[in-house]
């Protein structure tokens, strides 16, 4: 089965993503706007209460904090994705490395980057138009971070959570 | 802001239904195959934490439990859906009487009938159709409940995860 985990912003948060991702991200139907914190990855069913122990224990240990969505960037010429960037992302790359560590450890692709994607798949002449008009734009998005949720995919490509895990720390 | 209340049954659960919504359900992209404990209801987000504190006390008592969709059915005349029925439905009653109490009572506008919803908004003719060639059709199919969730509806229509409540009766 293929799992990941993802942070869901607060609703104003998705909400102004959403207004990009139905024009410009394929994905807009089959996840909520996200941050992703562990990229896709197989694994058994029968590991899966190991997993969520481990969730579990890092939720535990983790604090609420918040960041702020600060401007659209893009990582052409990596791959034509536009998403709004974190200001202050420390936060969110030490839940990561804790996340993907133990039972949970795959090597990356790409360094890990915190990003909550509004537009992906997109031709190189049409990504230059979107980010160009979107580049200057000054954001000033709050919300706060107090979970994170393990999903899995069903057939169709959608995702499904599984459960929620609650800073506890 | 609007909150519901559903159960995501397994995954081979909703790869099936999934089969039929993406024909019959204008919901199929809005939120993934479940059984609403609580219908979409609005609430103050200043009453978020009282509401979640009454749903963990449900879950703490609740204990898990597995059902069985057993046959295709629909609500006709009432309104136009079709479902998976649920054969032993009587543990979902009690959890949604239990759920739908105290903060988070509201009075039904139907009676609650545990179902998945496979069609809905079909024309007439459309749902004889296709309840016609399903009808007869005999299910087995099994899945564990051990969790409920909590969502929010997004300014699309589309729902989002906000916590979800394990059983630990």
């Amino acid at each position: 089965m293929k799992y990941g985990i993802a942070i869901f912003p607060q609703k104003h948060v998705q909400d102004f993503a959403n207004s990009y991702r139905k024009r410009y991200d394929p994905h807009y139907t089959l996840i909520p706007p996200h941050i992703t914190l562990k990229e896709a990855f197989e694994m058994d069913e029968a590991n899966l209460d190991k997993a969520v122990d481990h969730l579990e224990k890092v939720a535990r240990e983790s604090q609420p904090f918040e960041i702020c969505f600060h401007k659209v960037s893009c990582f052409h010429p990596t791959n034509n994705v536009i998403y709004l960037a974190v200001k202050n992302d420390q936060p969110l790359r030490t839940l990561h490395e804790k996340i993907n560590s133990g039972i949970l450890y795959h090597p990356h692709r790409y360094p890990f980057t915190p990003h909550l994607t509004i537009g992906q798949n997109m031709s190189t002449d049409e990504l230059h138009d979107v980010y160009g008009s979107l580049r200057m734009r000054s954001l000033n998005l709050h919300t706060e971070v107090d979970r994170f949720h393990l999903l899995y995919q069903l057939e169709n490509g959608s995702w499904s959570v599984y459960q929620s895990f609650l800073f506890k720390g």
